[in-house]
């Protein structure tokens, strides 16, 4: 066997040992067989520390990052690099403003981790506060500090701040107007009116580092077409010749972007003919699930290493000398989707990556939240079956309890499917109708909207206040099943192409602690549900006939069938609605613009220009409608390249009367002629 | 009659024409009664128009921006100016860059609106693309058009980008390089590396204007203590001596922030020597509302004119001559609080402007929604006593149904100061026992908690359940009712003391449309209650028995006095509990500071460093536990100077477990050490 093999294999068990899954007694064997085979290419010997850290709990992370560096000092590593602000977390937002208390506890701890390193140096992340005496900019940097023989030797700030999509980083941080290493003095006082003309890049046993902060390293202008930012703080230090790149960064996973960060992390090594260590954070924030996926480039842009996908790692690499172990990953990482330019069904190679952040995105958020458990509807359609699979692989079948709560309406097939569904997964399973509870409703109903009517001349003739009285009455039943057993929260079902047509109830199914799927389209979920029915251990633990069936709330009657009403009858094909979310998410399309366009749902159905125009309308109004209700949808996963999450999306409530369509300059010129006459 | 007062005599009667409020058919005396007053003022005559405009409904905007331009025109006034982002609305947020169709609207409608510009130069705010073949940076400015004789003249960009609190300017407008006007040429093809090396300042009719945005004029050094950026706009403008400072705003209303924009604004116009004309947006846009209060500073720093709060105005004035009216003030707005450094119950000077802000508000979020009704229960508690009477002012007494939903811990004298509030403010009433719903809720859940008993060990011993079931029923009922009756939103009652504490249930009376009062303190709120009983049209409109009853949610019996239970019983003194949040909110303080201070409480009870660590320990426990609780609440009305409104305020949900009492270092070193052993 050889070496790397051999270190391979120890790395992993120590990984094991480290992480609490394991208990080995021989654990300083495993260090000193590890420590023979660094000694042999010690110089620029790195571990890459790819750590899930928990938001704001500096004790937690410390220890994590002590941890860390205290085994990379038994196996003598030159260096030990953690991802972006390892002692806060990613993100932090506001807290650090609202309660700085924490920021001057991850300075405590920062210095005492200080005092604790030796001859290996160790590269960790913390929020720092300004010197504030001069009273301009925010509060804060962004920044890493160099930790060594028992001291802070230097410092280095973060220089572009994104401000995008889920990040805020602009919001309570500085930009730091220096690149790279400053020193150790400027901690907390460092003065941008004097900024140390001293090398920007550092030298720790021989080789010569530049080091950098996530954004920091995006803003290459070979590389993209179009940059946020006038400076690039790679080119800045590539002048003093590094020897070695790093990067600590905090990076989430979502629909293709990973193919772009490798192929950008690969250009900026051969392009500066300098290798790249790139430390990513692995695990969930709330809405945010990071991939981790570290790696190492070596100078002609090769891959070196790379660390595990979603699951926390200490990979040891040697960036000069090519060492490192490249693992496989996930499958939509990098099998990537950057250059499709029209929608496709075809979601194959996007699948793995969805599962897997889908999975951390759950996990993490019960894990760092104190909860164990969670119930969840089971009406066996397809949203609530695949929100249960995911739950179950998540949190631990023994901790999901679904619930058929069947109406009048709901088919028998529907509640054997969701018991079978159940029973196939191994998740717990009740049965309780919700007839009971409709019919007292309604008795209210009777007599509350008897006395309205009397005043408010405004009834509907035709409501969805039936369909809603049984979606609600479940929603009862689940929330009070979190209030009375510990630890639990309900899941909230809803899919992407349901939120934005609104087609999901207030205080009804898209209620919960937790949404799994609300950043996956339908047509998705289909392909989703299969791949789950071939990947997953337990095979075709979904039964076809959820899968087959056309999907339905089962919440009102279509007039016409007699039969419950199939969604895609009430909003148009999945197929053609998730196009038009598609082409505006990522397209920036308009109304008019796909009019013109041949959708894919056209290429094998006829459609008639008056049925597109119809179904645009429709999704432009039922759109419109739906933003108040994004606005209130629990945490969830953020899956695809732009979603409708509040975290990552901002649209005021208030405007919704956008008139999408487009408007010609005669049109306007009328208007405003008219409106000008007083 | 002198002539000002006969001019805003004449200007409020065309104000109530140009609203469509009243209808005259001398219109065009007057238009030329004004013309013939400002003829005798005409060089630096000046509009303000105070615009409340609807996000994103460039038409509707538009509208209101040529009926104003086109009434300046015929009173013969120099200018005509608007407030920032007047055709889009403020804010607009990411809408932009995901349906960039409005951007182009935009556009379109502001040249159409140049072209009917005449000799009177109107200055308007708009989104304008950035010309983006170096592709740096975002894709938009912030801008204003300078038109008149029918074209645009020069465009002035926006430098300061605000990105904290509700402000998110910076995600995706592009802070100007340059300050002041540029070449009309320039339009949507701005080249940020040839910048025009013209004036900065321009000449309307033989008077020189320096003309910023908003933010830009909130960086005076001078006045400052600490500033967020390093450019100063308007000291870059002061370089060419202009007569007059214009800036174009959209500033919404908070507390403590209004004294502070008038002592600065006034100190521009002294320290430059120089008057300033501040346009300020009015009304209320999702959770920010504006105040309007538009006002000029003559140059020795003076008031010379000031619009009213609240209200959309016209306003002719003369920044140079000292010529405009001073509309009072909204009390509360400058009457201000900046000064005050300790908690203090005395809210007496911050209720006006608390109720205008709110009040508009309400209005606004349901008219821009195309909302008319609303519902809630009326409990005969304070909170949903002070929503009903906002509700009533806000959008009419007819349009709002009370709801009183008693249970059997629903006493008697509740549910008789619930009628009585509703009649005495004239809203529709109606009482619907929950009885039922509980009971049959109860039934199903005995057999469905059984059910899972069987499976989970973990069923508590004491739960809220009872609790929730009952503020469920509630909610139920008031969303069914929104379902049923058209344009109709049920009202969430939650103040901000009990969100702070997560004292409010999910789907139950957190949960409705709009949220009035999630950002009012409790003891605000008594003070409120009062001060409307005395400043409203129906005087003691609020039964005295409301206001002296001590809160409580009626949910529960404390079984130490047999009685509903009181919420400061559950909680704590809410005179404590508010002051914490305010040590929080407004001193950043955190535990270990509040134990070290003394409580107004303090000062007149008795209350033993036990209780206090007790109380401490409660509310740090709950606040973290109720984060989730925050980023699902319904919009609601920023108030207070800062809040835990989701687009105020960002906090992680998963960063609850942050120990927010310190520790010291001997403890840290202790705890990594000990981690360190592996």
């Amino acid at each position: 066997m050889c070496d790397i093999d051999k270190l391979s294999l120890l790395s992993e068990k120590m990984d094991l040992i480290l992480q609490g899954k394991i208990k080995d007694n021989n654990i300083n064997e495993i260090i000193s067989n590890i420590k023979a085979i660094v000694e042999n290419f010690k110089e620029g010997s790195t571990g890459i520390a790819q750590l899930n850290p928990i938001a704001g709990d500096i004790e937690y992370n410390s220890k994590k990052v002590i941890k860390y560096i205290s085994y990379a000092q038994k196996i003598g590593l030159d260096t030990v690099i953690f991802p972006e602000l390892a002692l806060m977390g990613y993100p932090i937002e506001d807290t650090i403003d609202r309660h700085p208390v924490i920021v001057e506890e991850n300075i405590k701890w920062l210095e005492e981790i200080a005092k604790l390193t030796t001859v290996t140096t160790a590269i960790v992340g913390f929020v720092e506060p300004r010197k504030y005496d001069n009273g301009t900019g925010k509060k804060y940097y962004n920044s890493l500090a160099i930790l060594s023989h028992g001291e802070i030797q230097g410092i280095v700030r973060k220089s572009l701040l994104p401000n995008y999509s889920e990040f805020n980083d602009y919001r309570y941080i500085e930009p730091s107007p220096v690149v790279g290493i400053q020193p150790p003095e400027t901690l907390k006082i460092f003065d941008e009116d004097k900024v140390c003309e001293c090398e920007k890049t550092n030298i720790i046993n021989n080789i010569r580092y530049g080091i950098s902060i996530c954004e920091d390293c995006w803003n290459n202008k070979h590389f993209f077409s179009a940059t946020l930012y006038d400076k690039d703080p790679i080119d800045e230090l590539s002048k003093e010749n590094p020897d070695i790149f790093i990067n600590c960064s905090a990076s989430p996973s979502r629909a293709k972007k990973e193919q772009l960060k490798h192929n950008m992390l690969s250009f900026i090594a051969k392009h500066y003919s300098t290798p790249i260590v790139y430390v990513n954070q692995v695990g969930a924030i709330d809405n945010s699930s990071f991939d981790g996926s570290s790696r190492v480039f070596g100078k002609d842009g090769e891959l070196i290493a790379r660390a595990k996908s979603f699951e926390e790692q200490f990979l040891i690499v040697n960036p000069l000398k090519g060492i490192g172990k490249i693992y496989p990953l996930t499958k939509g990482l990098e099998q990537s989707l950057t250059e499709e330019k029209i929608f496709t069904l075809n979601y194959d190679n996007d699948l793995e990556r969805t599962y897997k952040t889908i999975i951390q995105g759950i996990r993490d958020y019960f894990r760092k939240n104190g909860l164990e458990r969670a119930c969840l509807g089971l009406s066996g359609g397809l949203d609530s079956t695949v929100c249960a699979v995911l739950m179950a692989d998540a949190i631990g079948k023994e901790n999901v309890f679904g619930i058929s709560m069947p109406s009048k309406i709901t088919s028998l097939e529907s509640r054997s499917d969701a018991e079978l569904l159940a029973a196939n997964i191994g998740i717990n399973f009740a049965e309780m109708p919700i007839k009971e509870m409709v019919d007292t409703t309604n008795k209210v109903f009777t007599d509350l909207f008897k006395d309205i009517e009397k005043k408010w001349d405004c009834r509907y003739k035709k409501s969805f206040t039936q369909d809603n009285i049984q979606a609600r009455s479940r929603a009862m039943y689940l929330w009070g099943i979190s209030n009375e057993f510990s630890k639990c929260i309900p899941i909230a079902t809803s899919d992407k192409s349901e939120l934005y047509m609104g087609y999901a109830t207030i205080n009804g199914d898209m209620s919960g602690g937790f949404a799994p799927i609300a950043d996956v389209p339908k047509t998705k979920l289909f392909a989703f549900a299969r791949w789950m029915n071939i990947n997953r251990k337990e095979k075709n633990a979904i039964p076809e006939a959820i899968i087959l069936k056309r999907p339905g709330a089962e919440l009102a009657i279509d007039e016409k069938t007699g039969k419950p009403l199939i969604a895609e009858d009430a909003l148009m094909p999945y197929e053609f609605l998730d196009e038009v979310i598609w082409r505006i998410e990522n397209k920036h399309e308009y109304y008019q613009d796909m009019i013109n366009s041949e959708f894919l749902y056209e290429k094998g159905h006829i459609v008639s220009n008056e049925k597109k125009i119809q179904w645009l309308d429709k999704f432009y109004g039922r759109m419109a409608s739906s933003l108040y209700k994004w606005s209130i949808l629990p945490p969830s996963v953020i899956v695809e390249s732009r979603s409708i999450n509040k975290y990552d999306y901002k649209q005021p409530i208030t405007s919704s009367h956008i008139n999408y369509k487009g408007t010609d300059e005669e049109t306007i010129s009328t208007i405003l002629k008219e409106a000008a006459c007083i």
